[in-house]
């Protein structure tokens, strides 16, 4: 059970909420948002009758949630929620946001040539690594802060917002004094400190699945952020752990449709790490578009060769933008179409 | 090694090859085909030297194959197998075929009004079970026998081409008294016997992708067929077995590219068993077709909430009419065509 | 709901019943079994009340199954199962089953000389391919009809039982004039045909789990065994498909107790195919007898190195009477023992 | 390639090591540990001589390393580590040390009640989490600091040295001044940031085996900690993702006698969560023993049916106290003995 208060509800108002849930016997939860507050209880709270408790002061809803996961789902807010992480760019609506760009900030010339070549075809948005999770502690782990710097300048020069992850804590309150967009990686999908710490930050979060999460457990991850008082969360499947050596992973695009049956929140698909391979990011990302996807995160790198990370996956400026054209037509195909790169007009962008 | 002898070639020049590979230290395995017969090596022939076997009477070619698969691969044949299983209905060309129809065949008028509802949508096959590989012994098993017969009956009301299941080596000669093309199940991927029944048969094989085999092991499985001479095979993708009860199984479509990289033999996905779910199956039939897929197999069911087996995932008729009109969106978005219902023209189910 | 009828119940006994069945709405199954028959209900049985059958005449009892499977479960029969494939061979008692021997029968002086080499080791059953199921048609695929008569040799001259595979119909039949236990594969757990045909058979049967079978698809898959009236089933956890490529399956021994508390059949435990690593055999083997496994599938090759199959995962003759040794250890740790070579006694043995 | 420092090595003798590893192409990189400095290459040093590189002032040792993990390899030091977190508490030797304990540290009552359980039992160390990674944001998380507290106060009337998890960067920190060991949960076996602040504390590291992680990803993970200078790690299975809901995961006891070959670290097994059943604990914790675990973490409650987390999987201190006795004779059938509780001997405690 969440008793939702109203906006302008009274810290009076609340208290005595949190006393009538003491009085059922359960422990209250306060969970100051933005906007209002909302009091959780905590325990099996399947039998409590709380109708009481909608009559009191200062109190707007109470909802009884019937899954694991409370404010991320359409039981609690049936409309689609939207992102907007610039002027233009927005996740959840008509629009499909493209996100491209190379797995790290390896120099200025690498970041600018390719933030000039995703923003020439089409992309909405700039994604670059100044921190980087590795498996190994001896492999390129990022240009850390002055990585950041490069994304900043390469916003300046093209005018595309930044995507990039965060790490720890403290990485997160840094990242977020440069990023438009803060992504959580797979690996940190159950880091929930980190979760509480972007939520508190209050920055929109792009949070990528683990590579063994259940659609239920993505979605708690994403209460995390909420329960801070942080709505503008973007979820991400980039392709789960899987038997076959073909691929890197398996790339669960059921996961979208799935995920907007049960929530609110966008979600976008990242066929780069989905499937490990340049040749079928392509036909997958065209397939994300068609399965619904609200966006596509995409390694594009000048000279994917050479990259530090992520080489093999990393698409050629010139694919990107044959791969642009192609998902502007599936878009068309289900009605909807790709965001123009910001300062553009569609039209210009086409 | 493969020796592939020519179409006029003799009797004793494949006796010839086979004294010559034994020579090598080596056992040949004659393959004939249809149109002509292969030799193969058993064993690492890595390291063997056959050059001067290209030279003996008959022989059109020796092909030195780097994958555990041989004649499935394009290394072997680089052009797209075209699979036809009737007239105007083939896999692997421009052309997209939709295979529609309940599960199970439960009556006669159950399965012609499907028939008469999936080609009237624009489905240009008949899909239906007469024999239904079941978990447990005390679910339905199927019709069997009176099922082809309804089959047989729903063709002849429909013009539409039947795609029907075997279970057993008897029941494979059976089924393709009727069957326009032999569908193996995902649990029978590797039941070896059967594979070679139906490659010895020599109808048009439809090969469902088992719930955890790698890419290689369906084509592998594909390869027992080819290697009994049927070169006629489609391979489905269907689903994997997943840890995420949201879904009944992780579509992985990603797998269709990987096939068509491997591979000349077309391929089709099934979202009505990739998914489970109703409501998932459009927008995967959809993704399905934006990543490729030669086909899309679908279980369609005049009355799904009355089903004797599959009912959560079938199609209501007028679902199944609204997809046809995406999906061939979505295949004019990439360049290609839904196969029109045969005896019909593109414009006319269009 | 199954209906047991006794086993002086007249034709004219379950046909009434099945009579009485068809009144409440529901399609009989009878399932005539070598001591009696057992009738059961095909649908969604949950809410039907068949009390007044219990009174009727010839019927034992009436049970109402809560598990999907049935005749299986330690809900129809709480004692353990005991199979005997040969005087003094029994599984599901106190004592544990060695079965050993290669992967494939190879020639007579390796059959002879394995069958020797893990009789004096201590095993009890000698284990053998004559048809292999193999992943590629151009691999070996097993000596057949030859290999099944030097089995038969092997038993002459040991007095150990033979367990060996049998892959479809026919075969099953051939194996069974042969095998004292007729193996049913991984890769067939789900081939229904195959299991109906063991079952009528009715020796005993080993049944491998297949590798993303869950437990109630296994225990599913032995009820269409003893369905038809067969109960001698054993079952065999033999490694589930895995991501990690350090082993070939990941070995699920809690399969173990999960399947003695589910069923009342015996189970055993396959290390060999478990981990395909021969070092990892022996810890392995130790930890499936510390769970409680009924018995042990173990490969053992006179010459691993040039073994046609599985020549990476089976044990030295030598390390296998460590392994043995061992495992009496094991045995002994946790109140039980390993069965001595028949003929022997245990204390001979040991 | 990995350059060990000598112990007396000085900061000119790293920079002049550097200086020769950049001349080759490389870029250094440092890793100050407490003992010694070692000096890692970046990129793919297949191909490089280093041999120079050995000869010079205050190098001990240069080691080229095949396998993605350096120094918790066994190719990098052939001796098993031993973890020693209390006087007469070590991880790796002969004897095996049982670890048991509460969840969640509930009250002082119950962690008292749970400590002097266990002991009396003969368990070696006391686990109980103070702060708790829950799917949920609603669920309980711990007692946090006070937590913390009644651990120490286990520890003072009791004598057991302590196991307990920290989340985050801060909370390592705090936790380190009460923990014996630090426990980093499978959720967290990819953070790494975490990873290196562990590192750096220098305290013994529990480190959980991540849901979907390869045994490569696990050891990458403890060459973290081990990279900052911190060689005491412990690693733990503790069950995969699965797809059967038998079980709650799928518990990979193979990957002790896998861990066991590639590395030198200790490594021990979690039934409670491999399993996630009561029933399955003490047979699998057997299991592990027998498959050669140095030690076990084992959920122990005074009463698990009114535990706040992992009730369902915690054992009542009977069942504890008899399956201590089971594996203290598993562990002798193998040639080892279970640790006695500190402050006891093994011929008391057993």
């Amino acid at each position: 059970m969440l008793v939702v208060m109203r906006t302008d509800a009274t810290a009076a108002n609340v208290d005595a909420v949190c006393d009538a849930i003491r009085a059922l016997g359960f422990t209250p939860v306060p969970m100051p948002g933005e906007q209002r507050t909302a009091v959780g209880l905590i325990g099996n709270d399947g039998q409590v009758d709380g109708s009481h408790i909608g009559g009191m002061a200062g109190v707007a809803q109470v909802i009884n949630v019937t899954k694991p996961y409370k404010q991320v789902s359409r039981e609690w807010k049936p409309d689609n929620t939207i992102v907007t992480i610039a002027p233009g760019v927005s996740f959840g609506g008509g629009e499909l946001v493209v996100m491209a760009g190379p797995c790290s900030v390896e120099s200025e010339v690498q970041i600018l040539t390719a933030a000039r070549a995703v923003r020439a075809a089409g992309a909405s948005a700039l994604r670059g690594g100044a921190y980087k999770p590795r498996s190994s502690p001896y492999a390129f782990q990022g240009l850390g802060t002055k990585g950041l710097q490069l994304l900043a300048l390469a916003r300046r020069e093209t005018g595309l917002p930044i995507v990039t992850e965060a790490m720890d804590d403290a990485g997160a309150h840094e990242v977020a004094e440069v990023a438009d967009m803060i992504q959580i990686g797979a690996r940190n999908m159950q880091n929930y400190s980190l979760l509480r710490t972007v939520g508190k930050i209050g920055k929109p979060v792009l949070l990528k699945r683990g590579m063994s999460a259940t659609i239920t457990d993505l979605l708690l991850s994403a209460e995390y952020i909420l329960a801070e008082g942080n709505p503008h969360v973007v979820l991400c499947e980039r392709g789960l752990r899987g038997f076959d050596t073909a691929t890197h992973n398996i790339f669960d695009l059921t996961a979208i449709p799935v995920v907007q049956r049960a929530s609110h929140l966008p979600i976008v698909a990242d066929p780069s790490h989905g499937t490990g391979v340049r040749a079928l990011v392509p036909p997958m990302a065209r397939a994300a578009v068609a399965a619904g996807a609200d966006g596509i995160l995409v390694e594009v790198h000048p000279t994917p060769e050479r990259a530090r990370s992520d080489g093999a996956q990393s698409l050629y400026p010139e694919q990107f933008t044959d791969l642009m054209r192609e998902l502007r037509t599936i878009a068309d195909a289900i009605g909807r179409t790709v965001a123009p790169a910001p300062g553009t007009t569609a039209a210009v962008a086409g």
